[in-house]
This record gives C-alpha cells, structure tokens and sequence, in this order.
C-alpha cells in the first residue's frame, strides 16, 4: 500500500507546513485514507486507537495498539523518522496521544474520519475543543501524484477489464444477485484486493440510484445499471458504471440514454484546469435539460475517487472548487424514471494540463447482451 | 432492513429514557449501525449528514440530504412518529440539528461512529463539548432480541454454507486470490447482500492475523485459514473461520490444532449468562497455555457481533463486562507462527438463559482438501 519513504515524508512535510501556516499546535490523523496517504497504512481497527500525530516544529509519532504494530513492518511508517508509540489495553491512549503534542497544545485539528468515538476522549484529555484537520490535508489528497496516477489508471483498466465480462454474465432468467456474485469473483480475479460495491439494477430498479442488488429475475428488454469497483493493492479504487439492456431497446428508451452519453461527454469535455467543479456539473445537466431530461437527474455529476472512494473534489451544481491537474473524479451522469427503468454511465477521468484523461475506456452508450429468444 | 415499526419505537423510547437518566439534553446518531439500529436505514453517505436527533421530553427528528429521502420509503423510519427535515447542498444541516434540540441545549451526546467532519461543526454550532452517546446507547445494540438472533441465525446458515463449498475451491496450484474471488461470489450466492471479508491465508501466510489475500499459490501440505463473513439483507453480520489443510498435516501440526479446536471449545462452553467476557477469553487461554501454546495466541478470543461486523462486547483478556442473554459475539482463538504456519478457528455463539448457541455449525477440526498428487 505504501510508496517510497520519500514520497510519504514529502507529504508528511506538506502537512507540517500548513500546519503551521494555519496556527496549529499539532495535527492528529486517524485510521483510514488520511493516514494511509501519510505514512502508507490504512490502520486497523475502529475501536483501538491508531493515530498519527504531526506537530508543526516537533517530532512525528505513530500511536498504535501493540497487537497491530507488526502491520507497520515493510511499509512506509517504518523507514520514516517517526517515533513509534505502542500501547496495550488497559492502557490510555489518548494521554499518549497528549505527550505526542506535547507543551500546552490549545489548537488541536483532527482528520475528518475520526469517529466521536475519539474525537472526544481526545478534546477532553486535551482540555480543548478539537477543529477540523480538513484544510490542512485536503490540499495534498486532492492533487495525484504520478505514482497515484498510475495506480488509478491500474484500477481504470481491473474496471474495464471486468465490464467486458458483463454481456456474458447478463441474461434473462438469471437474478440481479446471480450475476453481482458473478461479477464480484471477476473485480477480484482481475486485480483488486476487494470488491467494494456491486450494484446490478435491472428494470425498475434501475430507476433508484441507491438501489445494491436484489433476487428479480432479469427480463428481455431491461436496462441493467451496472455499477461496480474495488481497489487496488496499493489502496486505490476503480468505479465504473455502464448500462446494459437485454436484447434491444425501445426507440424512446434508446433516444433517451443517447442523450445521456452526449451528457457525459459534455461533461468529460468540460473539464480542464482552472474550470470550477460546477461547471462540468453544468455541461452535463444542459444537454440533459435542452432535451427535456433534467428532472429525470437526480444526484450531482461526479466525486473525487483515491484511497477513498468518495472523496474530494465534488462535482455538484455550483461547487466553486477550481479543477487543477492531478485531481482525480468520476464523471456520472443518470437519468431515472420511477416504476420503469434508469441508465447511469459513468468514468474516472484525471484533469491533464490541457484537459482530461480518461481512466474507463469499454463502450459508453447502451451495451446489448443477448436476449433469451436470441440463445 | 428494518423491522415492524413498533420495535424501532420501543427501541428510541429506550434510547430517549436512558438519555434522560444521564441527564443529557439530547443525543445525536450519525449514520451506521447505531443508526439502523433505531429507524431501520443506516444512511447514506459520509460527507452529507444524516442524523437522527432524541431528546428526553421532546420530538424526534432525522435530519437527511434530500436526495437521500427516498430511502426512508417502506422503511421504519417512515411509519416511526418522527419529523423529518431534509436539507440540500448549500443550507447548514448543524443549524437544523440545533433547532431540532431546541432551547438552549448544555449536554449533547453523539453516537461513537459519528466522524469528525460532522462531530466538530456540531460542537461550535451548539457551542457546546459533545459527549460519546455509547452509554446511551451500547445497551439496547449489546442485547439481541428473538428477531435480531433470527437474522443472525439465518447470517449463520448462510455462511456455513460457503464454508461447505470451500473444500472444492482449495487446492494446491490456485492462488489465494482465485480462491477468494470464488469465496466473494459464494457469499453472495448464498443469501448474503454484501460480501464484507474474504480472507484466504495460506502456509506463511497464515501466520499473520490480519493477511488478506495475495497471489500466492497454494501448495500441498499448505494450512490454510478461511476468514469469511457478509451481511443478510437485514443487516446482520456473519463471520466464520475454518481452517484448511490441502492433503494431509504433519503430526506436530495436526496436534496443536486440535488444542486449538480444545481452546475454542473450552471458551464456547465458558459462555453462560453472569460470566465475565474476560472469563471466556481465559478459558481458552488456559488450554492453550497448558500445551505452551499461549504464546502463539496474539488477539482478543472475539467481538460482538450484529449490525457491525466489530461491536460490544469485546471477549478480551480481563473484560469485566457481564454476560447476559441476547449477546452476540464471536470465539476465535488463533495460533500463529510467524514464517511457518497459522489456525484459527471461529464461531458466533448467542448467549441463552443456561449456556450459548453456536450459530456455526461446520466441523471445527483441520478440514483436509485433495493434494494435487491425489485428483
């Protein structure tokens, strides 16, 4: 999961950096993409404490239950000059985390996923009320370096990889449940270490952007939103979406997801340094609208994918956030019509010098699997 | 996911009693399991907040982003005697929490998975130190009731059923990733909506408790520990672990797994209502130290086990939490040595008037797969 030490203790640096510019004591990360991005692991579990503590003059230390300090050895956080502090139950581990801080710390950030469950330990054995860690790590989780870029692309390509399986696995008469299980064994066969989500979402389910999966059995003439990832070794995540249909498509239904493609390139095309997320939000609601079909899009276009699946930059409807190269999101417009059916299509794109990359590169518009009279 | 309405209701009043016995002004639950645990929807997503608002004497509120509303529908949440207030990208959701606790609240608790992105706005909206809830509410999650032990069951059943499959999965020449991915479509093939955990540890790898999966290619004589679990459609987790050996263990090896197999049982029938949690862990400790195994055991004996796959009440050494009937946890004493080999073996037991229920029911024993000299 981890890069060199040296990539880990330039970041690590950044942090300090701001750190200090914004007038922090000290900044304490948590368990998951944060401290996975610092020092290349991720932290184990919720309930033990693992944490990260960065001081803007000082030392870095590591504080972590003893029973998962093996998990450090051969990654990053062990060749980086950081102090590392083990502690057992029974133990205090947010007292530790004081000593890290050290002095009379008065300005205290914490990353963003740190559950309350520690959160509030720590500002009560601080004496502080704790701020948000946010301005000081986004900066340096927004903008992918080239090895981060090149571990997406990986997931871009495990993704495609696995979407071209999918017209064999689709049929009529076989469950929207069949064909995930089906689907999650190829995202892992195809590289990922874990298959995050698998939504297969067929006839009206495809109509509910939050639908998972379910036991309807497929029909010829559904559309099936197929929309699926995992990560990589390294912790990156793929996440593709395309829209199937079992045999061939109503003229109208047809019209209609034609029209979605031409939103999402509208919106891949809109993409460039210095734009504002908003504005590639915009692209694609526009074509969207001038053909009636705004109302049926019902979530924001994209977000930011890395470590996380879910992380910034949002490309939601008036987000000033200004595109810089090296940021990393998914383009994903849908169109959903209660009761009847849905199509979403979606891609990882990279904002380049001059534009965007790409990252899912298998056929955009409707992809046709056969139809049970064709067998 | 949710249950009739009446329990969820009966499970908020137990919530809104216990808040006014601690004298807080109101609790806040984020999303998660807490979550579904009182109005049947987990909620969504991370970075736009979804909560649920008690208060001793008052109303009940669920903040949601609007575009999330739609999941309440034919959930509990809906049918439940509670307002619900959505919000949209760009209003302040803290300001809705803060007019749903009314007056001029002093004590506000917030459930432990609360992250800090939400935790923090809240604490500087309210002006106030927020509290950990898990007081408040560990107590209704800890103990099960006949519907919850029913998914549970059933979550138990469904495993079980993978683990029958492995035997034909594992042989020598696969690596653990093509099993694994044969393992993810099982989980899913047989009941379960998401497959949350696949490890596959074999030979060296086994020795690490926290290995996932690799490339690795199994090889005769290999042992191999099978670490699984998924969520039924309800929410509830299962989580089994068996261990594989591909052909036939060497006499040495195959007698400290059977002390294991002793550990693992002696902890199970330790289980009674009015035992400590610390008491289970050392009934199987002592077995393993009257071999000289103890050394190689590196975790806790098990967790609880119920809408989170890791949840109270913890079976580590010295837990003086009482047993009572209704909790869920798991017993999965390990024996790890570090370059050679690993077992761990592990069942869900729900803790009954008289004793415990396993709710895993494969053989505990080295479970023998062919040698490639033997197809």
């Amino acid at each position: 999961m981890s890069f060199s030490p040296d990539v880990h203790a330039k970041r690590i640096d950044g942090v300090r950096r701001r750190a200090a510019d914004s007038g922090l004591d000290g900044v304490v990360v948590g368990p998951g993409a944060d401290l996975a991005y610092l020092v290349g692991v991720e932290g184990d579990t919720i309930e033990r404490l693992t944490a990260l503590v960065v001081t803007p003059g000082g030392p870095v230390t590591m504080v972590v239950p003893r029973m998962e300090r093996a998990r450090i050895r051969g990654t990053a956080a062990e060749q980086l000059p950081l102090r590392v502090v083990d502690w057992v139950d029974g133990e205090d581990p947010y007292a530790l985390l004081a000593d890290a801080l050290s002095g009379r710390p008065s300005r205290i950030a914490v990353s963003d996923g740190m559950p309350a469950l520690h959160t509030v330990p720590l500002g009560q054995t601080l004496g502080v009320r704790v701020e948000l860690a946010t301005p000081v790590l986004r900066e340096g989780r927004m903008i992918k370096d080239a090895a981060e870029i090149a571990e997406l692309r990986k997931a871009g390509a495990a993704i495609d990889a696995v979407h071209r399986h999918v017209p064999k696995l689709l049929r009529a008469g076989r469950t929207e449940r069949e064909v995930a299980a089906d689907i999650a064994s190829a995202i892992l066969a195809e590289g990922h270490r874990s298959a995050e989500f698998v939504i297969v979402a067929s006839g009206p389910n495809g109509a509910d952007p939050h639908h998972e999966v379910s036991d309807r059995v497929i029909r010829d003439g559904d559309l099936v939103v197929v929309d699926i990832g995992g990560a990589v070794p390294a912790g990156y995540n793929s996440d593709s979406t395309r829209t199937y249909v079992i045999g061939r498509a109503e003229p109208d239904v047809q019209r209609k997801v034609d029209v979605l493609v031409r939103a999402q390139r509208a919106a891949v095309d809109a993409v460039r340094p210095g734009a504002s997320a908003g504005h590639v939000d915009a692209a694609a609601r526009e074509v969207l609208a001038e053909a009636g079909l705004d109302e049926a899009f019902l979530h924001r276009t994209g977000h930011g994918i890395g470590l996380s699946v879910h992380e910034e930059p949002y490309i939601s409807p008036g987000n000033p956030v200004e595109l810089r190269a090296g940021m990393t999101f998914s383009i994903e417009p849908g169109i959903y019509f209660p009761g009847e059916w849905g199509a979403r299509i979606e891609d990882i794109v990279v904002v380049t010098d001059d534009g965007c990359e790409a990252l899912n590169l298998t056929p955009h518009g409707l992809i046709s699997c056969p139809a049970r009279g064709s067998l």
